[in-house]
């Protein structure tokens, strides 16, 4: 041997375990190169089968597994059976068969298992020792009572509530299950097989260490790594579970939380923690604890869709990085199926060559020792695809190409939560986030406040705009600094009002720090523009700047976007509404738009608000919400422009109606994406908009005559009724 | 069949190169899901191999190309063998017969090639019409004439100066060299091999179409990828070639240059064009021009000494994903080993690993039809070793676990150069960096200009601090605003003067569009603390802002270096030198150093300025230069404290010398890692050495005598012939 023999399977030890297929054990250390002893010996050999290749794929197959069934109770279960279906062992085992991987006859249970490229691994039942490492013994012997149980005891005391069923098979199934996903492993490791997938039922990934949950009883792949760890000590010190299941594996993490010799990688979707098992345990902060802290990785994704590119990018990212610092010496794949098209519970779109690819990524890792363990995937057809595509990799076929490699912005930012969060505790995570705790020193400012102060100074230098005073204390800490306005603006005709988001800013920081470079960073500020025409007319002007700063959870109850509405209707109450002007136009860009348009719906603004301008961007469309006046809704479609990106996620709905409704306003996709583009895109436009508004406000104060030219048409019969002179007697003006 | 086929090699046409070892050709188009119908043939079929998984890896090898060899001219030729040493193929060979993969024999020619593994594809001459699909007629004429050349005309003849030799094999050997790897290229397509490596010389990435270069006569895989374009058109629309030699394969880039068929992509070191093959032909801006834009992929090492970590994250972050994109049709890979550990002309550590999972990477893409093509490396230990971990992966092992996973800072940093340019071209590389072209519209302004007049701001509401006059033309636009003053410095006793960089922001972008958020950026200006403490000690202060703008190349003349340089030249002789301070404190921050450095060594600063602090962090360190004064050295070294990181660089150099020279300074080595940290951990320290300097100062001025406590012990004699009050009869103070 010329070369560290590092790829050979772990044959030396223990001995009472070599495989009779095995070559004699290879020198098990580096040797130096060019021994030119070694070669006469190299040159005999010349027959013998490498190890590595020669070894066959294995499979943990068998019949008896469909015994675990649910109890028909009622008619319905004939026509939609539960989802965890006896039959996904078999349509896999056929799909396998059919690809000319294993013998047909071998699904019957009468014939033989395995080919040329693939082993039979015997399932047999997992023992009590066994299954107690892992599950509480209660737990344990709950399942075995199941066993003996009458149909009605069956139905009625096995229902925790966590979507499980039993039989009285579902005992011997379970620990068959449980036993043929530890043999599997140990078959892997002894280098009997070069790797392995287990087609097994029932799963086992949500079995939690006191109760089965989501159709799993024992945590098979849970069990087989705490035996693993505790048989083959010298061996296997590190295990890898990577588990992509489209849903998080609950039990697994709990079994290994703090433990740091398991690692443990979930895909899944969360959902907000809406998605099954539910709740926070499988998002992405949880990292463990403990001596295991960090060695806990949740990807949740934020919903459904998810493909190829969303998968590959998060491995070659994230998962793979992670899984080569680590260096385990065994992988387990948790492997549910249930992130196919055609799953009706996953609705995702990973595709078997996806699921090949990732396979091949991870036989990269511990010398290829690498055990697919089945866990969910419910629709039959593509559970059977999606196994082949997995088990021709295992043999050795390159994985069928990519048809989809490109990750969505849903996958990206997840897999970035994922990386920040993880550069505490892997170096290879660290890039890019290198700088974290940031010191609470005083030093330290927020840009948004230096851009601010900055945006104040210019608007005080070109039109003499100052701060308008906010007295009222629940918003005036998030807004100090924040509204401005042109002096006199109090005795202007017309007031433009402009509520906004901070301006955008550009920049590509260091990808080693994640440090910007001031000289390479630039702010963009559109909105002076507007500022810019108004001044000019001689309007008056008030410009709120929305700041997004979240101090907490945003279902805390009060949010930034609550405080920007009391922020509008503060303003309106103590300065709009008691000025003279006759006509108010509102600029609303971004997110902030919902304060003006909250403004519109809960004051009576009719008769002075000529136009509402909102510069939606690609961003939130706000309804307005008819409180003071029953006729808003139709003046604010009439009275407003409601731009939106030509990305707007609004109009790619398949099967969404064509137009918003009438509520959202006059809603308009423009061929523009920034908000950048749109301010200055549609400046003509909508200044036009907003004077012609203004002028037929005047000339309809002169002849109280003819309705606005442009939408005459749509008006309703109910316009006539708009009431004059009507301050709002709504909250006290000063609180 | 159940699935898609899309595995199976292209057996089916053309069909007069079938391989008689193949199995019938596959259906070759998609089949529904489940089709019964197949089932009995399926079963049939189960004693048959698949078709990929049996078949064996190719390996072209041919003793005869160990004809071509340097002409032997003097001694010295015995002993140090040109490296492109005809052992190069036989070390290959040898290493693979010696780990079992093939006969012994078959290493002399005599006997077998090939084994259970792998199948042994001849060598033979590549053709005129062949060769010149990417060579010039008088380039192939060229080497042909060079069989028949005279001793001394192969001597001086065919010395181009661009390092090839001759003897007058080399015309066969080079035929022979290309027309085994053309061969080899088929055997994969048409799947007579799964896949396979070419163990051949001369290597040829370097040639060009008109002449031959860097021990390279004909571009044998440049040559083959066109052949296999114009052979295969049904099969092979789309090649990856992947150059992994530490050289970059000009010859293959320029042969494609304009070809989006054939997507280029080199690793290689660049060494800022310093690296053989020289020149910026290899640098990552070079994508290709006219169809081929985008379609040539240099990822240029700054430096020796890359490793597993670097190629690696290369592969994940860039290779992959683009390649995915690609998505070729078969992969050739240029596979010099000379950034294997002891290659003396790569001077990097690749290890046989790395190789190995780079292979097993690639295997990946295009139904693993992969051809390995040997390049350069020039240590037989090395190559063999590299070749073998390669040649591993092909037959099927798994990968040996890597030992080294972390990317060096100059690897992130190229990959994300890469990265950006390409991000134009390629959508997966838009992630992080989807806005590129920024409008130059009035609006946009650089963060720079906002957080400076920001700080003047500050400064002015704190300390009263206002701008200082720059007449200066040359300086006076990159430094406007730039330096700030307390009033009446003029007449302070002491004076310190603050040179700095910009303060550090910190943010984390949003990873799908690289914006970033207001309220996640932080600016850190730790530096206020010591303008605090000067004004509470009723010193003057000046603030010298040092921008970090580049207009041109560093390299152009004039930079922003030179321009502080020439500023903090210009503020002594304009209004230091000129106050009527006895006593200077220099402190300087991060590159600005730089400028208060140069301005020791540029004017008689000795008998005024008490201590130079330079906070150098990670930054380069600067050494004075004793224009004015023989003995500023000394001087710099016993009243200077120059503070570095943990991990500046400096310190990990393990031959070089424990502490830098004297011209540097009191340089020290603490436990901070950032500015910021050594900015407020130094903070007392810092004060404590400029306030006893000071005090220093005033005391010797009353009595004459004492030197310096600190350094007592190490000051000179000379220090003795201090000159008192002599101004500097040096530029003229305003020009």
């Amino acid at each position: 041997m010329v070369i560290t023999n590092g790829i050979a399977p772990l044959t030396s030890a223990p001995s009472d375990i070599i495989s009779p297929l095995l070559p004699p054990p290879p020198p098990s250390t580096t040797t130096p190169i060019s021994t030119p002893s070694s070669l006469p010996s190299a040159v005999v050999k010349i027959e013998e089968p490498l190890p590595y290749v020669s070894l066959k794929t294995g499979l943990c197959y068998d019949v008896r597994m469909r015994y675990h069934a649910k109890i028909v109770t009622n008619a319905y279960d004939y026509t939609d059976p539960h989802p965890e279906d006896p039959r996904r062992v078999y349509r896999i085992y056929k799909a396998l068969a059919e690809a000319g991987l294993v013998d047909m006859k071998g699904a019957s249970g009468a014939g033989h298992i395995g080919s040329k490229l693939m082993q039979h691994v015997p399932a047999r039942e997992a023992t009590k020792e066994e299954v107690t490492l892992v599950h509480e013994l209660k737990h344990w012997d709950f399942v075995e009572r199941t066993a003996t149980m009458t149909q009605n005891e069956l139905v009625e005391e096995t229902d925790n509530g966590d979507s499980v069923y039993f039989n009285n098979d579902s005992w011997f199934c379970a620990k068959l299950s449980c036993g043929g996903v530890i043999d599997t492993c140990k078959a892997v490791v002894r280098g009997d097989v070069k790797n392995a997938i287990a087609v097994v039922r029932p799963p086992g990934h949500h079995a939690e260490p006191y109760k089965p949950a989501g159709f799993c009883m024992f945590n098979n792949v849970a069990v087989a790594s705490r035996v693993i760890l505790k048989e083959f000590p010298d061996q296997v010190k590190k295990i890898l579970i990577l588990d992509w299941d489209i849903h998080h594996g609950n039990g697994t993490q709990r079994a290994f939380y703090n433990d740091p010799n398991v690692l443990y990688i979930s895909l899944h979707r969360y959902d907000n923690g809406k998605f099954y098992p539910g709740g926070t345990f499988g998002n992405y902060d949880k990292v463990g604890e403990g001596a295991g802290e960090g060695f806990n990785v949740n990807i949740p994704w934020p919903c459904g869709g998810m493909g190829d590119g969303d998968y590959i990018y998060a491995f070659q990212k994230t998962v793979m990085p992670i899984a080569e610092e680590f260096d385990p010496d065994l992988v387990i794949l948790s492997s549910g199926f249930d992130a196919a098209p055609g799953d009706e519970l996953g609705e995702c779109f990973v595709s078997p060559a996806a699921y090949g690819h990732m396979t091949h990524m991870l036989k990269s890792l511990a010398h290829g020792k690498l055990a697919v363990v089945l866990e969910g995937g419910y629709n039959l057809d593509s559970i059977a695809t999606s196994a082949l595509g997995v088990t021709k990799v295992l043999i050795g076929d390159a994985p069928m190409p990519l048809t989809n490699v490109y990750a969505r912005p849903e996958a990206v930012q997840t897999v970035e939560k994922v990386s920040r969060t993880l550069a505490r505790f892997w170096k290879c995570m660290k890039i890019g986030h290198m700088i974290h705790d940031l010191p609470g020193a005083p030093p330290v400012e927020r840009l948004h406040d230096i851009i601010r102060r900055y945006q104040a100074s210019q608007l005080f230098a070109h039109f003499s705009m100052t701060k308008l005073p906010i007295f009222r204390d629940r918003i005036s800490r998030s807004f100090e600094d924040q509204v401005l306005c042109t002096p006199g603006f109090q005795s202007a005709k017309t007031v433009v009002v402009i509520v906004h988001d901070p301006p955008d800013v550009w920049t590509e920081p260091d990808p080693v720090t994640g440090q910007i470079s001031l000289h390479e960073t630039f702010v963009m500020d559109a909105e002076i523009k507007y500022i810019q025409w108004a001044h000019q007319k001689g309007y008056g002007v008030v410009d709120i700047n929305a700041p997004a700063v979240f101090t907490g959870q945003e279902d805390e109850g009060y949010n930034v976007q609550a405080a920007l509405q009391d922020l509008c209707l503060y303003v309106w109450d103590n300065y709009l509404d008691l000025s003279d002007a006759r006509n108010f136009v509102f600029v609303g860009v971004g997110e902030a738009c919902g304060g003006h348009v909250y403004l519109l719906g809960h004051r009576e603004v009719r008769e002075r608000v000529r136009a509402s301008i909102a510069f939606a961007g690609s961003k939130t469309l706000f309804p307005i919400v008819p409180i003071m006046d029953e006729f808003i809704t139709d003046w604010y479609y009439k009275n407003s422009l409601v731009l939106t990106s030509s990305n707007h996620p609004m109009w790619d709905q398949p099967n969404g109606s064509k137009n918003p409704r009438k509520k959202y306003g006059n809603v308009q996709r423009t061929e523009y994406e920034t908000m950048n583009e749109l301010l200055i895109g549609k400046y003509s436009e909508v200044i036009a908009f907003a004077e012609e508004d203004i002028e037929e406000s005047s000339s309809e104060e002169d002849h109280e005559g003819p309705d606005r030219k442009r939408l005459k048409s749509d008006r309703t019969t109910n316009d006539e009724d708009w009431v004059d002179g009507v301050t709002p007697a709504s909250a006290p003006a000063v609180l």
